[in-house]
């Protein structure tokens, strides 16, 4: 058994990092710290929990953390990077949820996130932590940046037609919708029950920080001499609560000359535990994976003509977060990959 | 006040017509009719007629009908076609909310339909109800095919785009997102709460009816010489029961040389008493037309790139059905466009 | 037309207010007040009124309010009595859709609202505005102090039963459940969409602002002598935005002596514009009176025992708030009661 | 490992007993059958399976499920008893989730089933499953009658209060509110999502099957002498997928005699894996059981009034059909109970 700590706990990739990690059979969460719930017992906060994680909150320590096999970051962007250089000496290892690490291009970063980087230094060795691309790099890892929500779910879609060089990269779209919990736990108007269900409006259009993360994913599995990816990307609000949705379109560019687009598919991911490609004629709904560390692919091509649709859906909490933070934790750890994670989805 | 029937009363869009009807100052509603349903109180569907419409459904009769001003047909592809002949032979005007003459070629219709087209000789004797394209030709018309949901909502966010010649027409994609109530009011498990709530997904993709009427429409307003209109239409269904959104994506032809798009949106609608081009920066959502005839359309090309994403937002049973036949009602009778149909969307 | 204003138009009875006044026959809104939004169009923040309602917010001024015809107050608490000293100096009449003025018994109010009255000697001014009971003191009131949203579920579906003495007034149960928009539009985690979607809970259990309020209108319509009602109130919050829906539990003091209790609940209201007993074996919905000022009502006697159940549905910020008050309006200026009201609920 | 099998295996119930058998770690799902779906993958269906099941539903037949070591029936009504005859015959032990053998007086039974029983002199074997009460029987049980959902959350809400005898028990009310799976995957427009979704409804008020049920297991565990059960029982239908949430009102005995509930509880349930009884002042919600077997229950006495009021939550699906069944099987064989049980409710 290791021993894992949650930094930032109470938001909603926190209680599902909780959610799996309870039921994990190589894991003891040992420390799970807010400074605004110090205190409080989790299950006084999330009733699911009763029974399950007896832990109450306490305040980040550098000290107490650096003791742990494994620290996990549920935290807004600039938390994670401002006690990085400390728990960095250590020899724990860290799984960020956080944007923080994601980009390498530190003033790309600094523009999207509008703030200094606290620890330029380090960004180059944090590992992207998308496992069906870099999972060799993964397992040796000391600094995981965990790939975003939306990043997952469009990347997982577009590499088998990236790296073969079938479509043109400078028009991708990403047409993507996503369940309120990605919006995180705070007290805002704009995500009342009142306000968003019964409702769906596209938000972000003019510039979402994912954008910059999938550009940089996308080119790093391009083959050389490609143009570089450039992507549309327009996120969506769903009435909810988790599950994303992508819908990509890219245009072939020789009709002429097209594979089999579904066996294509299916060969790229079929030693992934954590991708289904669906028979052909099917397609994936957000349902089929709620709760699970799945993503769920069809590609299509409708009327034959030169637009490759591909459908990609995956729980934004699970493979979108948390579950994917855990699959990173077996990698590093030598773990079963599915270890916690081989769950069947809530349905109905 | 003129008479008005309703053939098909007990589906979505007719209880809608009902709901608009009801108040309409110039309009009395003289004959609901079902076969499956004659004898029943429509307020015994429908509670929320209950002291508004006393009507009861009765048989469809081809005589009872021909004496009235106006006939709405509210009834599955199919059945308008059956019963026009006959009733073309007399004074009543009639407005067909189904698809059975919105497609001028025949073949194409019946290809799609998967039937012979009962009255192909009245194809050409129907005018599309699209008043924002055919104010004119719906003055004067006998006979009103009303445009569908989708193509409405997808038309006209097209169209000043298509109308000037801005975007290549080839590749142009309709990402749209329906409420439930699209799907009619039908027994079907796939529309059980169970199945469609809390979650999210694509359909139709290798191909959807609303297709053809689309490229149809968005042809008919192309500049001569300009390349047919191509279209990949990605629909999808929203655990909501009201609402179409959809999210259009064009690539400029000449990015050296764009207009303002959003004055050229806003002059193009200027005169429309529903469609509300939202101020730059402003996004649309569902809720904000539901229950109400207005279409509101947001322009924005994001990061300054080649590529416009057109926002467009309906209620799909509002003007994307029952109010854009009242609407177009009041062009033919000489009524106030907004007569019956003023009224605020409800929120939240 | 009479010029209105609205103080504290920011929340949803403000909005709701504005959407049933924007077409209301014989009103003008001349002034809507919000001391945090002043200077911001109503529209910005509430798009489904744009092309509705030009207005923007202004900070609220006594003397500006005093030259109006009618006054209604949209706000939390405490606001109303604040202004009111001032107000009841001129000629306005005042409607407080706030629970300021509902109780009066002043100690009593202190002790559910924690705070000193601070217009203890208007209470006594004021006139409850539930028509079914006060029509003809609601003519002539200077102040209208409108039922809260419970309570008018609530009373409308006991009444009948108390005013005839036929139930146990002292064991009286109201199970009742709300929509969302009754908490109001204010930033609370408790009211994201992720906390409350796809759930279900009581609240307020032990006890609930509502509940005095309650018992007092239902020991107003007790014939003399009965003993005094005591009422047991489990308020439950639902997964919608609007409705309220109260089940009603009473025990009959004699089953041996039982009028036809369909019969009576039809009577009670025969001339009741908005209330609607349904007949027998139909129950109520609350989507069936979605957006419109209905309340209506069902009474059963399960199994023929002794305890009769009532259900009993409203739109909480309709006739449990702004259409409400609207009905208090068109009572005191002598409208047709029905004017601005006499709308369709939109279903589906 | 047992072998198990499951009739029926297409409902709600079914898909939900091969979620939590796939992972159980005694069991192997050997049998489902479905006359419908005979040749279909259950995948095919219920795509969350994918990966988890790769069983095809076969007719059902006797020989082959008498082979077996447990069988469970997700049937209709009807269905089970009419198989019972052959199955009691062979070592299998069958735990039955249909009403079937829930009511031990035959001709009451069919009264409210509105048909003959086919197996009457089987249920006198049959034991009620509801291991709070009966977990001696479930242990040794050829044949267990799996307990209703409503059953479920009202017997384990009141049972506390009637064992002791210390509330009325001629003038109890259950009113409570189920999502929409327990009306079970059947093609109804009732329980469309453009019908039940933003809307709530009471249903069978004037007689619900699990009435009965209810009133025969509180029956059960009265003590000598006590006036025997009455229950009022109103349900209503939420827009949610999941969840039964029951509010019960009893009337106590002596007021002035009145033990701590709070500690009563507590105490009645310390030792049952699968009910949770909240602190004081905690009060249930459904989302917090969501895909979980616990029932959490709270007890209240508001306004120190003489009416007690009890809160009590489970998932239809789990605690209230299928995770019930689970924990049946898991008595009757010897395991730990909470085997394949013990997961965390998916929250948010």
């Amino acid at each position: 058994m290791i021993k894992a700590g949650i930094v930032g706990a109470t938001g909603y990739t926190g209680v599902e990092l909780l959610r799996l990690l309870a039921k994990h059979p190589h894991v003891e969460v040992a420390v799970i710290t807010s400074r605004a719930e110090a205190g409080i017992k989790v299950a006084d906060i999330y009733p699911n929990l009763r029974g399950h994680i007896d832990l109450a909150f306490v305040e980040p320590d550098v000290a107490q953390l650096s003791a742990l096999d494994v620290v996990f970051f549920a935290t807004p962007h600039g938390v994670a990077q401002s006690m990085m250089p400390a728990l960095m000496k250590s020899d724990t290892r860290i799984i960020d949820l956080s944007a923080d690490f994601r980009i390498r291009d530190v003033p790309l970063w600094e523009k999207w996130y509008h703030q200094a980087h606290a620890a330029p230094d380090l960004v180059a060795q944090a590992v992207y932590g998308l496992p069906e691309v870099n999972r060799a790099a993964i397992k040796n890892a000391k600094l995981i940046a965990c790939p975003g929500c939306y990043p997952t779910a469009t990347q997982l879609g577009l590499i088998p037609l990236l790296e073969n060089n079938l479509v043109d990269p400078t028009r991708l779209i990403a047409n993507a919708a996503s369940g309120a919990s990605g919006a995180g736990r705070q007290a805002k108007i704009d995500n009342l029950l009142m306000e968003i269900s019964d409702s769906f409006k596209a938000y972000g259009v003019s510039g979402h920080r994912h954008l910059p993360e999938i550009e940089q994913g996308l080119r790093d599995v391009q083959p050389k001499g490609a143009a570089p990816v450039n992507l549309t990307f327009v996120p969506h609000l769903l009435p909810i609560i988790r599950g994303i949705h992508a819908t990509l379109y890219a245009n072939l560019l020789d009709v002429n000359s097209v594979p089999d687009l579904q066996s294509l598919y299916e060969q790229r991911y079929a030693n992934e535990p954590f991708v289904d490609v669906l028979p052909a004629g099917e397609l994936p709904q957000t349902r089929s994976v709620k709760g699970s560390n799945v993503c769920r692919i069809s590609v299509l091509r409708p009327q034959s003509r030169d637009t490759v649709v591909v459908l990609s859906v995956i729980d934004n909490l699970t493979k979108g977060a948390s579950g994917q933070a855990v699959q990173n934790m077996n990698i590093m750890f030598g773990f079963d990959e599915k270890a916690g994670l081989d769950v069947v989805a809530l349905l109905p």
